[in-house]
């Protein structure tokens, strides 16, 4: 007999549970839409060498690969960025740019099996391929932003905190970090919130600097932008990180999430992926991991597809937003439900209320009838009402043999109503 | 550099070809919300024995399957059945019955390559479980069959043939075939219109029919229903299958469906599977594969979970509907598009437009703007403009910085008009 398991780290989706996947997917889509991106999407399985190339042979310990029946090194996907690369760098010459792409994958990683930790999820991607103006980067975040705005999140459930890589990038330089450490240091940077101060101040004497500097290094990331700014100085370089820094502050403002953003030096993301602005949003209660990262990352089309282009995205994946609305209680709720259930009066009444079915669902509305008791010869009211009211019917349409009207009668209240069917699709528009 | 092609047998969708497969998803999940079925999704990586144990170990050859970092054997899931049956099969006795769950997932073979064989599909599951009631196999096949029209096909374009399997089994018993041979009778008739008559023949005789009795056999297939019911004379369960038969089609009938349904004996399907009414649904032109088909299978959650309970279901999938849809010009065209782009007529008014971009956005409108052109200093309306264009945009909105009004030019008509951002909403409700 069959497990009756998923696999470790796999979820079912029973309709309770795919109903609040419903609710986050509506909200992603309809957000994408708000923001003018095209839906794309590519297979869940690939090619090995498509992610090898872009996160070094490490990755593979993480993978759900195999050699396929055909002799070739696959893999399930570990995330969207490689397969949007893949496609877009075939096409994007001849494309308008720039280009707005959303997809909803789901994604696989063998991760070592803790309590919680899946092997899957659904992230929502969306990427602006070729355009190097703030406003893209602004706008990117916006939509992130206004995805958890949307599901009924405000400035006091969550934060975007962003920083800049190439600020960083100054701001390290200007300690004397030089170019070949600054991995290290970013690294430690990226941990400042759960090392322990020490841990960093060590690492960062081992790469050359003098412990003064290591901790003026560190408190780099709590500084604001204007205290960065009068320590950096002037120049042409940092002048014009710090305008785009100050548009990107000023478009999120204008597009309505000033209050949903904070500068914060201490967001770094991946090391040799990110190339400007990047920035990661956590809820204020800082309970759970990312919500959703992203930024800038001009350089990949170039190492991975071999055309110059400018890119940003983020991912924001379905497992942490879904903790966040169960523990604010903006979850959504299911029950089982229809618009109508049709039951037939009595024998006679058969006929008519399947052709009672078929005009309901014509007209859109949800609608269901107890096949057992609407079988020739075994037409039961009773059984008929009883099954409306555990389907989770919002109505019960009793239909009579013996003239047109239909009984309407509302489960909720117990009130009953006659009336034509055609009166009843005009006063009782179908739930969408 | 990075392979610019997915994996032979994998679809990349661009967005023309998501804009398609949208078009049949809507569709799919529309017809079940209003047949009042609930989604259900399952995880696209299985144990391998949940299908071993369905289909036997010949299938492994037809599959995904590897052993995975913690040693165990795995599979894509190459259809959704058992995973269907894992997950009921657990819950089956707390749900009130019938249950009517539907899902779109997507399907994975390793199907040798061939011109145009693909991989990997998407398929529309419906399932009904806990019913014995021939009403409920009526109104499966009616949520088949309104998938396609609801797509634009008529009864001109495709027809749902049905048959019965206990029927047949009577049928060839009254042959006299044994009970041991039925699966080779099954096998002949099920290929009688693939193969030439004399191999059926063959065949036949091989299992001890003579000649003449097997000519018999397969001018079964040819008869309608009220040819087999004289041929097969009266008897308990003969007639409570004819009865049955008759009340699926005038069901059926009854739902709006009475044209697109014929009665034939050459509908066989899965050998151990099926166990009662059986279809398929076919283009009229009999150009391409079976669109759909399914059937009753009451016996498979026993022999899988162990809990024994009547189900029946089908399978729908996207690729020969798809081609279907090409070919009588139903699938959808896709441009890139937006309700509006929006555009600032100068430097002053840079700041107002993005507060527009904000306003009707929240209005619930499709909303770009040019990243570039609307940079502080770099405020450019020829460009915006032609941007507007290019993307595909309805409606350009341009604001001026010194008033509320906006300026909004039809692209497609040149028109322009003057109102503010109120009255645009309240004109030109967002297109979604």
């Amino acid at each position: 007999m069959t497990r009756h398991a998923a696999l470790p780290g796999f979820r079912d989706f029973y309709p309770e549970e795919m109903a609040r996947r419903n609710q986050i997917f509506s909200v992603w889509r309809e957000v994408a839409r708000r923001y003018g991106f095209e839906e794309y999407d590519g297979p869940p399985l690939e090619s090995l060498e498509l992610f090898v190339e872009k996160s070094g042979p490490e990755i593979v310990a993480q993978l759900f690969n195999f050699t396929d029946k055909g002799n070739r090194e696959v893999t399930l996907r570990p995330e969207m960025t490689p397969t949007l690369v893949r496609m877009l760098g075939a096409k994007i010459k001849e494309l308008p740019k720039p280009v707005r792409w959303f997809s909803t994958p789901q994604l696989f990683r063998y991760e070592k099996q803790q309590r919680g930790r899946l092997r899957e999820h659904f992230q929502l991607n969306m990427d602006i391929v070729g355009e190097t103006s703030v406003l893209a980067d602004a706008d990117l975040l916006s939509a992130a932003l206004d995805v958890l705005r949307s599901l009924g999140l405000g400035p006091d459930d969550i934060v975007a905190r962003y920083s800049d890589r190439r600020l960083l990038h100054q701001a390290l330089l200007a300690l004397g970090v030089t170019e070949e450490n600054l991995p290290v240091a970013y690294n430690v940077i990226d941990k400042v919130e759960r090392d322990p101060r020490e841990v960093g101040i060590k690492r960062l004497t081992e790469i050359g600097l003098d412990a003064k500097t290591a901790e003026e290094a560190l408190e780099l990331t709590s500084l604001s932008l204007d205290q960065i700014a009068s320590r950096l100085g002037t120049g042409e370089i940092t002048d014009r990180i710090l305008a785009e820094l100050r548009l990107y502050q000023s478009t999120l403002t204008g597009l309505g999430f000033g209050e949903y953003i904070r500068f914060d030096m201490k967001i770094v993301r991946g090391l040799a992926y990110y190339t400007g602005i990047v920035f990661e949003i956590f809820d204020r209660r800082g309970q759970l991991r990312a919500i959703c990262g992203g930024g800038r990352y001009d350089r990949l089309f170039h190492s991975l597809a071999g055309v110059d282009v400018p890119a940003l995205g983020f991912g924001f994946g379905d497992v942490v937003l879904g903790e966040l609305l169960k523990d604010r209680r903006l979850a959504k709720n299911y029950t089982r439900s229809a618009d109508v259930c049709v039951i037939a009066a009595d024998e006679s009444a058969r006929i008519a209320a399947i052709d009672v079915v078929r005009q309901m669902r014509s007209g859109g509305h949800s609608t269901i009838f107890n096949y057992r008791a609407l079988e020739e010869g075994k037409v039961d009211v009773g059984k008929q009402l009883k099954y409306a009211v555990t389907s989770g019917a919002a109505r019960a349409v009793i239909v009579s043999g013996s003239d047109a009207t239909i009984r309407v009668k509302d489960l909720a209240t117990g009130q009953q109503d006659e009336m034509t069917v055609q009166q009843f699709q005009q006063r009782y528009p179908p739930a969408r």
